[in-house]
């Protein structure tokens, strides 16, 4: 029996081994851009002018997402998805701006966000060699791991004391290259236009990563300096004619990790431990959200923006799983694996037959701890005051350590980020965060056993739910008054004070660091083996191929294009007008109803307007944002998902049936005039006014 | 700090170590009635007569529920709950009983259900002697299962081909009884009455295991034999005039299992393998369940009984392990072993001072197989489609061997019962199915690993949303016909039926069965040495313990009494009126929006009418649908739920907080006469015809 599943999963395997030759592959740096394969594919040269422009013209939201400015006035444009935390933390019970939208009609009507941090990516240098120097040879793991954070911090530190921008070295090819990243750093955003999210995630999870689609997933900002607008050089043209289908298309943005360029050791252990702990985690917390939600509106809007998120979470960490558990993806990565290993031992000169063995060694290292460190370090409790707690605490042990030996991000440029976290006026409910407590209690005690002694200290012989009742309402931490005060306490004083969330943060402390430091080390060895063999890559493959995904700033190409699936032509645009024959298909109803505001605007709008569109771009979350631009570097849409097929680029690139996901220029412009009467900032974009 | 959370666990302590003394504990077995406690506390003495009328009137539905005779013609009442899966199996696209209810207006309109068995306790017969006198001294564990299984299936043929009657013989005290319970088993059971869903379970999750409450979870069968209403000579009469705050009352039904006479190393093993593992895959299906739903009306109305039962087991399993992990009742647990254990070692001739240890050994060897048994046996797939698959491959190779050398559900006096599981029309949708088995398959290889040759199997060398497509639309087990045809074959033949779902069937057996095989000898062990343990507790303080649940016949007694939570004084009553208080308050928003037939009726109906109440009869699971009787055996309501604080009666009674919740037969009838015009069918009930 054949089956059209079938037949798509040998085209992708087809695919994954031919990619290279063909596809429009890649998530490129900035400062090493594929000008061979778009002058051979596409005839298109990028000037020096025009990747300028387009890097300053790129903004990333350090939440986790991707937008562009819009005008010379600060004017900064994202999706509503990557909005909604910000958006989320505006509301209260009075004021549910996710569910009925916001439009400032003045700025004085603009709202400063809490805790928002944009970046612009000013400068990329490349310090490698430095960072590499400080790495001896012969020294051990932990140590080398030490000096290697210590180039880093120092080069960090050296930088921002002399050009006072966000300085970041970041990692790329596993350890292969390490480039400073200097960003212009703005704190003060203040949302201007959202759409009401049943517009922005029409369809909701059913539809999320699925094509077609109809969905106005954008919102506006604007960026603001001393009190006033910020002008800027750089922003992206939009250009209201839209894309013709075929056409060269980029995005910029900021991908936030893919694992590409990963050994089958490492692909394993994904597939094994990190995906199923990962997943066993995120439907324990959809569960959570879901049947809390139910309790009533006020506490669906408590939740909502944090379902959505691992709603998300759940569907994408579905998709990786279901890529590696597919023989044909494994069979693509081992033969890539076995030719590059072929080309090391016939080239003993670089040195790195070894290479992969040390990943699988230091892998199995990592996989007997992951789980544990998962569950004390990286979920932290799944508590928002359980974090503050925790970064309060090891504020004041690590400040009085050299900048490079502190946990990473308490190095000294790190710490407008760190307090801006810190201190974040966010909203905490009580008996919503008293919830997630005792739930995550009863996890972590599933996980580790009742009897492991770091269970057994966070319940502190209490009954898990009369202990989250005792941790929230016995802490201050949601103040933030006490928060300044604690920070400014040295680790002597900090000892002394009585508060149950701070020594719950101390009781799991030893543990989790212990956990983090082998995990460190571990890493420290493979990106040593990472490196040499990125140098094997380099020396059979060139520079073909782009490194993984870092939450920096990348171009990828393509082309509108649309899809074949099960043997139906879907064909790549779709308009305003099947909007409402969607939600007609669905008797609107949730998550296929439609607000008020396009009810009202059907008959004025102009229905065969573009509204969503798919293309090949490459793309992975944290591209999310991302401006979709044409070859002349005009904004022509925004990017904000990929099909369902999408998901495996986490491991390997197709563009067989896997395509990203835009939002029409057109659709945006028409949507604003027509349903949301925002005439002024269509003007402001379109510089009409 | 002090919080109510605290003090109510620290009652509950106190009351579990006080429990004996005062409570109205236990679930007692219908030939070894609470004769003692009931003169003493209650004054009240059940005579032989009040005993046959309560055990004949009392009904069994086989897919996990309760229910009784509410008049001479065979009408059953039990919760709409209970009744669900049976409307659910009835309904389809165009018919959507549980969203709209159902009201047959006469006999000719009352719709025959596809697969429910109901039966009625006719006798109960001491067999522990004959029983245990299969198991031989010095006999190996393996052996002695075989030997007893042998013995019981013996028993249960003699009983059937003597009698005619469903023979089942039951394991009480953990093996320190043996009862043959004998039961009228009717097959033609037909839907009456309904009432819509919202109205069954308004208030949905949220409210579920909470209080107060406001729930119409009753629904009407009737029982046929031969095409004809049954006529019986039991059942119990409707009290209209319900009952008063205070005042004595009791549950019959059928509580599927309580753990509270289980060992400290049973106690462990629940806490840190077994609830983890269930809630774990719980969460799994929940999220899978939810996600599907949204995708539409019908997608919604496919999945709604299923999730529904899974919302509600995965509410048991928070209480579950909540209790768990609460240091009081392991300590009021560990503190009833000790004294056991001494009382054993004082009496060296009752011969069981190992019978602990032997039990935690045991349990060791179990904990170690139990998740791979639950995975590759229990849990079936997550599959209808396996699980026939299953059933017919094993029914062939089970039906040569001698009778008790079965699998124990292929024995003999099961026959009927699986065939109508197996013969069952329900109707299996395609697309949800493979969506099923996809997550399963993944599910499984997640927690297995990728490289288990079980795994392996199963996915075939598959991407699994490639395989299950495959297995689902490959096969031909949807068809009854096709069913009937394999069902009829030797094992011989059947091994040449080249089916997908066999053959996946066919693949995980062996490894299935060895895990089984391992299980049962165990539990063998176990149920040796909690024989012994039962002669101690017996020794020790007579027959004061009722044995754990087993899905049999069982009388609970209590009094209708309200509670105090967080120092609020919660009265036992809730009326009609405030069902629609509770709406208003919720904006009559989902879970919380009351059927269109109540706010018709709203006028006209008595709002002051009874509508729920709660009481301290001891229930769990299974009981749904207890009839609930006064003194003089009339029916006065009907259990559907328990209170937060009751989950954790599954290791321990108190009536501290915990209460069961039953529908006051006041707003029954009531709401069947002014909201459902369902005047014929109270005149049958009231006899007033």
């Amino acid at each position: 029996m054949s089956s059209p599943g079938r037949i798509a999963s040998i085209l992708i395997a087809t695919a994954l081994l031919a990619a290279a030759s063909h596809a429009d592959d890649g998530m490129w740096l900035l400062n090493n851009p594929p000008a061979k394969q778009l002058k051979d594919k596409h005839g298109f040269e990028p000037t020096p002018a025009w990747l300028e422009h387009v890097q300053k013209s790129s903004v990333r939201f350090n939440n986790g997402g991707s937008g562009s400015f819009a005008s010379a006035d600060g004017l900064v444009v994202t999706n509503h998805h990557v909005a909604s935390d910000a958006i989320h933390k505006l509301s209260d019970a009075q004021h549910n701006y996710l569910r009925d939208g916001f439009h400032a009609k003045s700025r004085a009507e603009e709202l400063k966000c809490v805790d928002l941090e944009l970046n612009v990516l000013m400068s990329i240098e490349d310090v490698t060699e430095r960072i590499n120097a400080a790495v001896k040879p012969g020294m051990a793991a932990g140590d080398a791991q030490v000096a290697r954070q210590t180039a880093m911090a120092e080069v960090e530190k050296e930088s921002i004391d002399r050009t006072g921008l966000r300085s970041d070295v970041v990692t790329l090819y596993q350890g292969g290259q390490y480039h400073l990243y200097r960003y212009k750093r703005y704190t003060d955003v203040r949302l201007v236009w959202a759409p009401e999210q049943q517009a922005a995630f029409f369809g909701g999870d059913p539809d999320n990563f699925g094509y077609p689609r109809y969905c106005l997933d954008v919102t506006l900002f604007r960026v603001y300096e001393n009190g006033q607008p910020v002008k800027v050089d750089h922003f992206f043209k939009w250009n209201p004619n839209g894309t013709r289908d075929g056409e060269l298309v980029f995005i910029t943005g900021h991908p936030g990790s893919t694992q590409r360029l990963i050994t089958m050791a490492e692909l394993e252990y994904a597939r094994d431990i990190q995906v199923p702990g990962v997943m066993s985690y995120l439907k324990n917390r959809e569960v959570l959200l879901n049947s809390y939600s139910k309790r009533g509106e006020e506490q669906a809007r408590r939740a909502r923006d944090e379902l959505l998120t691992i709603e998300n979470s759940r569907k994408v960490y579905d998709g990786r799983i279901s890529g590696l558990l597919d023989p044909a993806l494994l069979a693509a990565k081992r033969a890539e694996e076995e030719a590059l290993k072929k080309f090391a031992s016939d080239h003993p000169e670089l040195g790195a037959a070894d290479a992969w063995d040390k990943i699988a060694e230091a892998q199995q290292v990592i996989a007997l701890r992951a789980p544990r460190h998962n569950l004390l370090e990286a979920y932290a409790f799944n508590s928002d005051l359980f974090g503050r707690a925790r970064a309060i605490l090891r504020s004041a042990a690590e400040r009085g350590k050299p900048n490079g030996e502190r946990l990473r991000e308490f190095r000294d440029s790190a710490k407008t980020e760190f307090e801006l976290a810190l201190f974040s006026e966010e909203p905490i409910y009580a008996d919503f965060e008293i919830l997630k407590v005792k739930n995550y209690l009863e996890y972590v005690a599933m996980q580790l056993g009742a009897n492991d002694p770091v269970v057994q200290a966070a319940l502190g012989g209490k009954a898990p739910g009369v202990r989250a009742q005792e941790l929230v309402t016995g802490t201050q931490l949601q103040d933030l008054a006490y928060r300044r005060k604690l920070y400014a306490m040295s680790a002597e004083e900090l000892a002394k004070v009585d508060d149950p969330m701070l020594a719950l943060a101390r009781a799991v402390d030893a543990d989790a660091r212990a956990g983090r430091k082998i995990i460190e080390t571990q890493n420290e060895i493979k990106q040593q083996a990472h490196a040499r063999i990125a140098k094997v890559r380099y020396a059979k493959d060139g520079d073909k191929v782009s490194p993984d995904a870092t939450f920096t700033l990348r171009m990828s190409y393509g082309t509108v294009k649309g899809v074949t699936e099960d043997g139906v032509a879907v064909p790549p645009y779709t308009n305003l007008a099947g909007t409402f024959t969607r939600a007609a298909e669905h008797n609107n109803v949730t998550p296929y109803d439609l607000p008020a505001s396009w009810l009202k605007a059907k008959e004025r709008l102009k229905g065969d307007a573009p509204y969503n569109f798919i293309h090949t771009c490459y793309s992975i979350g944290g591209n999310s944002g991302s401006p979709t631009l044409n070859r002349n570097g005009e904004f022509i849409g925004i990017l904000f998902d990929g099909n369902i097929h999408s998901l495996v680029w986490n491991y390997a690139y197709s563009d067989a049936v896997a395509r990203s996901v835009s939002v029409d220029v057109r659709g945006i412009l028409e949507a604003m005039k027509t349903i949301y009467g925002a005439d002024a900032l269509v003007a402001e974009i379109l510089g009409t006014k």
